[in-house]
């Protein structure tokens, strides 16, 4: 395959690099310089793509950016590449890495010991804050940074409440629809627009090839729930899982460089009951999928019994666990039950085995949750788990919007996230009805980087309130190219102002259409300032 | 000019109606039978045009439903037709209404004497409480019914917190851009999808003309804001404006048949000083050019000062006055300063004004808003103007997405919907770009369907709910067809499955193309829900 990641500089703006301590911490931004002159600069997930100034190559892969950092603690040793396909691209003759087994390798295990690692320091530069903050934050267990020693092309990035809103892009295939191809395009797409994490979440053929082009060209922290590849080594049936596939196939995931992975832990043969009485049951593919192995086995949830055994095989590797929310609800009238607050009491629990062992951790979250449940929600997970970084989908809070429920979880969303969850998972027009194309990866991408602005806003976050300070002042001064370039999606602004004003002169016009050159308020009250 | 609004029934449903206890009460439902025989009927504000027994003939416009209504109350007398244009549509030969003098004719007054009028029925019918609770709401001034005596096509609803949550679509041309087919077009097309009024605000050429041909077919209220159509009349010049130029102009829209008008009474000379520090200055349109006349005259705002005066003529047609807040924030920086809240204050004491004089009351608010700032801007609203309905437009709580405001707009309106808010003015994807054309209503009503009835939900609205649930059990079980023709938007649901699954088939599969057959969540739940 060839993928062709779109390369350029982001539209009405230059790829720049702030440094830090040392010169190969260098943080990428979008640099916007406004036509008064002032400069503001945007945090960017897109990558070397978008520097015009790097060939970029599918085919290689992405420049190893942490290599040498990671070489430097002399904490790893090589594996052998049997796990490796031969088929991906470019880096594919390197041979895997995991910790020496002496220590835990982990940001965690780090910071737990006061040191502050160049990832630490490009992510203090990023987030704007020192890098004694984002240690702090590691140690204490707040803040992620889901950084597999096999995924050195992956930009340091933070999630934690004490830092900007993050969001996910879902990609990966299913076995009705797509390929090879789109899924990298859907990731590189996805980061171009804002996507601070991607989840390969294929079920398809080509899992292993799909990821394998996926991690080495992608900028941003790749997770993934390996319960899905491990159901197709066993051809679909749930019953036929062991903990020994399960493991495996892990391993095979940690040799590749996935950052993060979700683990279906919490679901324990004693929840499924409380699902019984539900409207839509399990809604989580891979909490459907373990509690239907425990009813078939009247056994425990093997992810939960060999929990610490797989905490270990993490922590060699500093894969971030995201311990899912497999009973998470499916509908409003499902929300904050029994099941759902039964599952996240168990996964504070696995939280603290977890970061006993150094692994980082997540918390999931939903999911379908009406507003005024959504509060209760975050204090529950903050009080039960220790204040880990809750990573919800959404929550949608209605049901009856198919194929626009990148909106109904908009609202949800923010308002999440303004309570403090740390990370959004999207969700585009396309849930509950089909697997997301190119344009749906957009949409949702664009909504959840308002729902996460928004949220940095209303939490007062440092110097989030800039740039929309910066659009206000250009929009009440007519600066229409400003606008445009400070916007989410400058392409979208001018393509719909355009519309119906296309001469280069409305650039400098003191109206648009919406209200014509009588009518226009900001006009007027030029005017106004000038008699006061 | 010779619109056509859309004809037939609503997609997967029929159009039905509810009698009440006399014959001509006919609340009309878009009602969904389900493939299981359940029957679920929806609140329907798509008027004749969705009924395929009638014939609807926009040149003729919409039968007038409330005309006998009107007649029996004996209250009313005609008056001359001079105001009203010949080249409109059908009715143009009917000769304006007002109320004889004797008493107020608003629905405010009939309900302060006890009177359960026949529209106060029909609102009972259509939101499933008793008529009492209707017309104790209404002597409250917690509620109001949009309902000029000269529009007796329009369909009785009601605006209160107690209620529905309600959305208004915004219409009309520019002098940029549009005709007057467009905006009926744009006026069928928005109640099609559930706008509960609509706002003419048109400012271009042909400002009457339009507005008699969206009043005539209108099956909602319709709003306007007179002082458009006046500065109009002095070519645009704001220091020309008069009292009895305003006067004038008010009168010949209430012989139209204007159901409610935005009036900007609360933009004091005292005020305007207060948004002199501001990033935006003032965003309303009707508050810029009331503060340039202010400004010009030094003198108090003519709206104030006559205020008692306009209150009697809007009195003499049951006209709502909807007090605009132009001093609102433009940008989350300027969200709850000194200028909103004085003018909110001013809202107030004028809504007292009104009701004295058996006028409906709405209070307009924000704007731009940051989410931690919504809940403080309805308790205000609240306290400062004795609960009468609030009427917001979104609040957006980012500045920086120009495209996708509906978004930024529809988290905002959504949570201020559930602080208490009665009615949302929706945004369109194109506001501060340009007009918003037939797709952009489109987006902008079904973003606001979604804000409001996820405030429906959250406030715990009496059968909002059923909705979601009767979408989520057919959504575990899987009737596809069930779930399009329940959802906001039939035809995006089911266009946006049959992308990847168009065969016949798939709509009675166990799966769709996001997760593939041996993924789907809710297939595996039906098996764990056997192994229980």
């Amino acid at each position: 395959m060839t993928p062709k990641p779109p390369v350029g500089s982001p539209v009405g703006a230059v790829k720049a690099y702030k440094r830090g301590s040392r010169p190969d911490v260098a943080v990428p931004v979008r640099r916007v310089t406004l036509s008064n002159g002032d400069v503001l600069d945007l945090y960017d997930t897109s990558g070397p793509a978008s520097d015009p100034h790097l060939a970029v190559d599918a085919a290689a892969g992405l420049p190893a950016l942490r290599e040498k950092w990671i070489e430097d603690r002399r904490d790893t040793e090589t594996r052998p590449a049997a796990s490796v396909s031969s088929d991906g691209p470019g880096r594919h003759a390197r041979r895997p890495l995991r910790g020496d087994g002496r220590r835990a390798v982990t940001q965690l295990s780090y910071a737990r010991r006061g040191i502050v690692t160049p990832e630490m320091e490009f992510v203090a530069v990023r987030e704007g804050v020192s890098p004694e903050v984002v240690r702090d934050e590691l140690a204490a267990g707040r803040a992620v940074m889901p950084l597999n020693v096999n995924h050195p092309e992956a930009e340091p990035m933070i999630i934690g409440r004490r830092f900007v809103v993050k969001i996910n892009a879902n990609i990966g295939n299913s076995a009705v629809a797509s390929t090879v191809e789109e899924e990298v395009d859907k990731m590189s797409w996805a980061t171009r627009w804002g996507a601070d994490t991607v989840m390969d979440l294929s079920t398809g053929s080509q899992i292993h090839e799909t990821r394998e082009w996926v991690i080495r060209n992608s900028p941003v922290p790749v997770g993934t729930v390996p319960i899905y590849q491990a159901l197709e080594k066993v051809k679909g049936k749930a019953e036929a899982l062991s903990w020994e596939i399960y493991r495996d196939t892990v391993v095979e995931q940690c040799d590749q460089g996935v950052d993060y992975m979700t683990v279906h832990a919490g679901v324990l043969l004693g929840h499924i009951p409380l699902t019984a009485q539900r409207k839509t049951g399990i809604v989580s593919r891979g909490g459907s999928i373990l509690a239907a192995w425990c009813l078939a086995h009247r056994e425990e949830n093997f992810l939960y019994t060999h929990f610490a055994e797989l905490c270990d095989i993490l922590a060699s590797y500093d894969v971030t666990v995201s311990l899912g929310d497999g009973l998470r609800p499916g509908c409003v009238a499902d929300a904050n039950d029994q099941a759902q607050i039964a599952e996240l009491r168990t996964l504070g629990e696995l939280g603290r085995v977890a970061r006993e062992r150094h692994v980082q951790v997540m918390i999931e979250g939903p999911g379908h949750v009406p507003m005024d449940k959504i509060a209760e929600n975050m204090a529950l997970q903050a009080q039960l788990c220790d204040d880990a970084p809750f990573y919800t989908l959404g929550p949608l809070t209605t049901d009856i919007a198919p194929g626009y429920d990148h909106i109904t979880s908009a609202i949800g969303a923010a308002m999440i996230a303004w309570q403090g969850t740390a990370m959004l998972c999207y969700v585009t027009p396309k849930e509950h009805l089909g697997l997301p194309n190119r344009d749906d990866v957009k949409a949702g991408v664009i909504a959840y980087k308002i729902a996460a602005h928004a949220a940095d806003i209303a939490k007062g976050h440092p110097g989030a309130q800039a740039r929309d300070d910066a659009l206000s002042d250009a929009r009440f001064d007519f600066r229409w190219e400003d606008q445009f370039n400070l916007s989410v999606d400058p392409d979208t602004a001018r393509s719909y102002h355009d519309e119906t004003l296309p001469a280069p002169a409305a650039k400098n016009a003191q109206f648009c259409s919406m209200c014509g050159p009588r009518f226009c308020s900001m006009h007027i009250s030029g005017d106004i300032r000038r008699l006061l």
